[in-house]
């Protein structure tokens, strides 16, 4: 990965002589005033329905103290980001998983809970380019989502931090824009501008966001708005949307190569996602798999492996690989997934 | 408050200039492994010890979720921290005051609680220039803490943010160095550098501390390197040390000036604690006060208080007064101060 350093660099020096007595001051928890409202603009929401934190993990983490209770469902598509799974099975929830279709969640069984009485409090969902399994959810499964959280009252959590990051096509609305009283959107700069300035965010409706920022302010007091007035700099620069197409040029030709190379090494019952943006690429090997033996083989053959299972809710995913692209050269990708091919 | 914001931006610059991929990406929860290293350094223990998270406040809340459950005893100094009383109350926890002497806790109340069976899980305490009350608590009392925490299996939480900011005198120990495998030590470089950078930190036993990095990283990942490495270039080109000479020069004045007035304005039964450094300086009224019309009465004399009982686990406060006295010049204080004893 290549960071803009000295454009990062010339950005804490403009935030530290435009704003220096708030930005080192404690402020209220929902983030760097100038920041908030230009996020909130950019959503046509109320910058009081923002709050910016230390990653938008750790505004997740905070609003499902806020919201559940032990015991309370939650649906998740399955496979999931691992960390998000972590997050709900400590607060006590009931994760339900809804098997994830090359064009999102699967409606059927979603219709089937819901008509059974299972009752989700919320339903995370990465719709762009989904963590782990690059899918992107249709605009007619966002729409139905829409539809079923109205009518059965739950909330829909969407984290949509490769949003941005398209290669080719084009954007579907986000599912916040369909519906925001009953969304609650999350995104981050950390695949945009850099992970270590801990700069990510949440928008969601007013009665949420009151706790959420009493809540927040309580147990932090208030992140640093310093890499927040960096991050606006940076916007306001015109080096956002520079470095967005930067990281484009770069990470286009890498999913490329995994995408050709798949094709080129395997074979079914193999599967796997064609995503037209974002970090992965997911292989569903749909066969059976011992996964000590094949995280052994990987390791011997220079491979390292996430553990699918670590996505899924419950027994599944020992057959799931992840295969981020965004690090990687594509020759090295070629290779890497060469050498997969062989070994599985 | 004037922040040295111009060290503070060159400080940034270095950051990047020295570390820029270390610092701009993702990395252990720990914090940035050479700050976690110095800290570490200058309490004499292993840098496994030591987390640097978002401000102290944050690491205190992890380690509240990671120690107690709902029910268990926490015993804390009344009056304490009122954000740390709020985090407890949170928690479920089962807040035991213990009264402040102008030495540090009632020791007799301690031992009674002890001898009769409760079984505090923490004892929260601020030794140096204690939040709100500015006692500094003996070294006998320190020393006593530590007895009673390894003969009844309690650990101790030293809080202590303002320890370096002494005017006058000689430190005492902290309560960490006598008892290192008892004590979970925080600070934070907010009061000595800048609020807005929201770098403080914690040591504690190694097995606490395990159980508190893992669940920091589920809950964030990891703090932000960027202020951290920023505050030890701070440290590292001898501005820290520059710093708090500068902030001594500028409190002792003020501090003289509240000592000073109060002497001239308040009478008995009124009593205050006479500190040394830190940020408050406290008055005990002891008398009976009617909060919202002493409160309606200092509006109007241009005055505003925090409300005493939020310093209290319960029923009490409402005759003590906090008087920070870092924020104003010596002659708003002195004119402020007279001010109070006209309504009071």
């Amino acid at each position: 990965v290549s960071f803009a350093t000295s454009k990062i660099s010339e950005c804490a020096r403009l935030a530290l002589a435009h704003d220096a007595p708030v930005v080192l001051q404690y402020g209220p928890s929902g983030g760097y005033p100038p920041l908030r409202a230009h996020i909130a603009q950019s959503l046509g929401v109320h910058e009081s329905q923002v709050i910016i934190g230390q990653g938008s993990l750790q505004l997740l983490d905070s609003l499902i103290r806020v919201m559940l209770s032990p015991g309370d469902v939650v649906f998740i598509e399955e496979p999931t980001y691992d960390r998000t799974l972590t997050l709900f099975r400590r607060a006590g929830a009931n994760v339900v998983g809804i098997p994830l279709q090359p064009d999102g969640p699967d409606l059927d069984l979603i219709n089937l809970h819901l008509q059974q009485g299972v009752r989700p409090k919320l339903f995370y969902v990465i719709p762009d380019f989904q963590n782990p399994s690059g899918v992107v959810m249709s605009a007619q499964k966002r729409q139905a989502l829409v539809d079923l959280a109205r009518k059965y009252g739950f909330q829909i959590v969407e984290d949509s931090p490769y949003r941005l990051l398209r290669f080719h096509g084009s954007d579907l609305p986000s599912i916040f824009s369909m519906a925001p009283d009953l969304v609650i959107h999350m995104s981050s700069y950390s695949k945009l501008i850099a992970p270590g300035l801990r700069v990510g965010w949440m928008a969601s409706p007013t009665s949420t966001m009151q706790a959420l920022l009493k809540f927040c302010e309580d147990t932090y007091i208030n992140p640093s708005y310093f890499n927040q007035a960096l991050v606006l700099e940076f916007i306001q620069q015109g080096w956002l949307e520079e470095n967005i197409s930067i990281l484009k040029e770069l990470y286009r030709p890498r999913l490329e190569a995994m995408l050709a190379s798949l094709s080129e090494n395997m074979e079914p019952p193999a599967v796997w996602s064609k995503p037209d943006g974002g970090f992965f690429v997911s292989l569903e090997l749909n066969k059976p798999v011992q996964v000590p033996e094949l995280f052994t083989r990987a390791k011997q053959a220079g491979l390292i492996l996430t553990d699918g299972r670590g996505f899924f809710a419950s027994g599944k995913g020992d057959s799931f690989i992840r295969l981020p692209f965004c690090a990687l050269e594509p020759a090295e990708i070629s290779e890497g997934i060469a050498r997969l091919a062989k070994i599985i």
